[in-house]
């Protein structure tokens, strides 16, 4: 029987040299993950670092090995890791645009450098530190409060009116998906409960106490319609990610997992959207990944029904509803039903999503964790195993143009 | 006969549909050059579209082409750019990690979304504006006295000792090889006086009053031994470069100028150039170009003696003089009396080198004008035309990794 896999690889059209040398995640690494304060007196370079030598060592490659870094959320500076690790040359050094959304994005710009021959062993890495400065650029806060926002001609008009920081934009899009679609609080609720659910079997999370839905609503309101428990957490650490040929994976010491196929980019329409909110309707209530979605399948020539498990970018727990939508797994509108369901739970649920506990549960990284978490399914080697997990997708984002995904598989 | 174009072409083994799909430049753009101020009540967004949409004019393409940003020297945010042009729907937003090493690189970044099939017509801009505070994320600065420093392990033993510019930094480069090689002020201002004596025939250009040897000795001292004449402009302006696939270019309404090469990155030895200078004998006097001249000629299948016009990074004058050694236009420590003997010079040298003026003369966009300038010399319109030029080379940078390089050509 030809495997999801295979009909990907048949649909690009690459065979023999051409298929060996698509894109493969050979390895991935972290540090522990911490509440925001909890690395204090490290650097974010020591992090990254650190995230970099254990992907590495997962891939069964060294320093030496590396020739490319495909970053996101620019602040790390390529010239000081390739000093600190003592990396003999680099060949491809280039960061995703935008905040956020590039978290898949920055493996699929290692594809493409893997792909253009511009380098063969390429590090994505992102290290998070609330307090310092470098920190700060790292990872500019989706949360709400710290946020410096940026002068624009756009924000000449929403700044005064007090939008200021992520949690004040996303709560525009959440509140307008709840007015056109009847969605409600207790389904934002269920992204929350199913996301801590998974939480708490993993050592890794910070969060580990389960959650309830009594909990959840009487926590405190930080943005209309977004109570405490839709937001993201503010914690630190680091997560790095080795993309490389397949040919060069199948050498390595874990079992290659195949980048079925990447998009980043978006609608020139919802490039409007945070901080601006001068978009269409067609676009206003949603994630923004509708573009990103089109591409990404038609790339892997799979559609979603062949995905076993989301790991989807959870900063505010309603964008989880809205991408559920935009990759099809149930139609514009209908994300609250489909939550409601028990359709993203673990076990059981017929599309497990953020099995390790996201964004909103287990640490912020930026997205860096999804991917990781991908990997381990697909690996079958998971906390919270889906059975046979042979597709996951992955995404970056929602956040302004451009947003990213990946699709993985098993070779 | 066989031009070096079609020698680099069947270097890549590239033929039929996969030739057609290679990276050509189809269109370059720019708004008028202003000195330091003089863009003031515009925004950096403003100035980037206006050279993006001459850039589209010159290409014959319009917005709705556009679905890929190449960018480097970050600071643009690619959604307001997809916004204010109206752009359908992007695939592809990027940008070369480091500063101004990468501008040759940013078109190099295009050619490996075009290369991937991420994207089909990528923009690559830079607008600098010294006054905002957009524009001073955009030009963190060259030239000395404005730069904010980043707090790096490296720069809490040199911001004490006074090491704060980026002036100060290749002032260290700079009397290192004159303490090696034998190099003389001398040599130095050739660059500076050959490259205004180019200046002076171009509108475009900002200092067109020629610079005599006399007038260059006299002139103050900014970080010893660079002098005022030394030292680029700082200038405000944007530059736009369209990149695309060859078969596409060759339906634009000029003839496409080819991407025989790209490359970015450098050695490790050499990333830990600027503000540390622990680096080894080996690498501290040059330009830290080698190994990604290495990468260039290997790729494009060609050497030195095939460049016809050479348009070298020049922030600093010293630095063109490290580069003609690296890129092997002459042995190592001998760039001095390479320029000494009038090689650099046009019309008549052997290799004349930014003939448009440069960073040193024309304007300071971060490097983005040699690109431009290369094109005209393929096209055969460049104001100092080098006679049937069917080569050239465009640096980026020196500045630390990466550093990148472009070989452009005819068809």
């Amino acid at each position: 029987m030809r495997t999801r896999t295979d009909i990907a690889a048949a649909h690009t059209g690459a065979s023999g040299a051409a298929y060996d040398r698509m894109p493969a995640i050979a390895g991935v690494g972290c540090t522990p993950f911490y509440r925001r304060g909890g690395t204090v007196g490290r650097t974010a370079v020591e992090l990254a670092c650190a995230a970099i030598l254990d992907s590495l060592c997962d891939a069964g490659l060294t320093a030496d090995d590396v020739d490319g870094f495909a970053l996101f959320s620019g602040g790390l500076d390529v010239g000081l890791l390739v000093e600190t690790l003592g990396i003999p040359e680099i060949r491809f050094a280039a960061t995703v645009a935008g905040s956020g959304g590039g978290s898949a994005g920055s493996v699929g710009l290692a594809s493409a450098a893997i792909a253009s021959g511009m380098a063969s062993v390429v590090v994505s890495v992102v290290a998070v530190q609330q307090l310092t400065r470098m920190g700060a650029a790292l990872a500019p806060g989706d949360g709400s409060g710290q946020y410096a926002a940026r002068p624009t001609a756009q924000s000449d008009f929403t700044i005064p009116a007090g939008l200021l920081a992520p949690g004040q934009a996303f709560a525009m899009i959440a509140a307008r998906h709840m007015h056109e679609f009847g969605t409600r609080r207790e389904d934002f609720a269920e992204v929350a409960i199913s996301t801590r659910a998974n939480a708490t079997r993993r050592e890794t999370a910070l969060m580990r106490t389960p959650l309830t839905l009594e909990q959840y609503l009487d926590s405190r309101i930080i943005a209309d319609p977004l109570c405490l428990y839709d937001h993201c957490l503010e914690s630190e650490g680091a997560v790095a990610i080795v993309t490389t040929s397949l040919a060069r994976a199948r050498g390595c010491r874990n079992a290659p997992v195949r980048v079925l196929a990447s998009a980043h980019g978006g609608s020139g329409d919802w490039g409007r959207a945070i901080g601006a909110f001068n978009m269409p309707d067609s676009v206003f209530a949603s994630s923004g990944h509708t573009a990103v979605a089109r591409t990404l399948y038609g790339r892997a020539g799979l559609s979603p029904s062949d995905v076993d498990v989301a790991l989807l970018y959870d900063h505010f727990s309603p964008m989880v509803i809205m991408q559920l939508e935009d990759y099809g797994f149930c139609l514009r509108g209908e994300g609250g039903p489909f939550v409601r369901e028990g359709n993203i739970r673990w076990p059981g649920g017929a599309l497990p999503v953020n099995t390790h506990g996201g964004n909103l549960s287990e640490a912020y990284i930026l997205g860096m964790t999804h991917i990781l978490e991908a990997v381990e399914q697909i690996r079958g080697t998971a906390v919270n195993q889906v059975p046979d997990a042979e597709v996951a997708l992955v995404t970056g984002g929602p956040a302004p143009v451009p947003v990213s995904a990946l699709l993985l598989g098993r070779e």
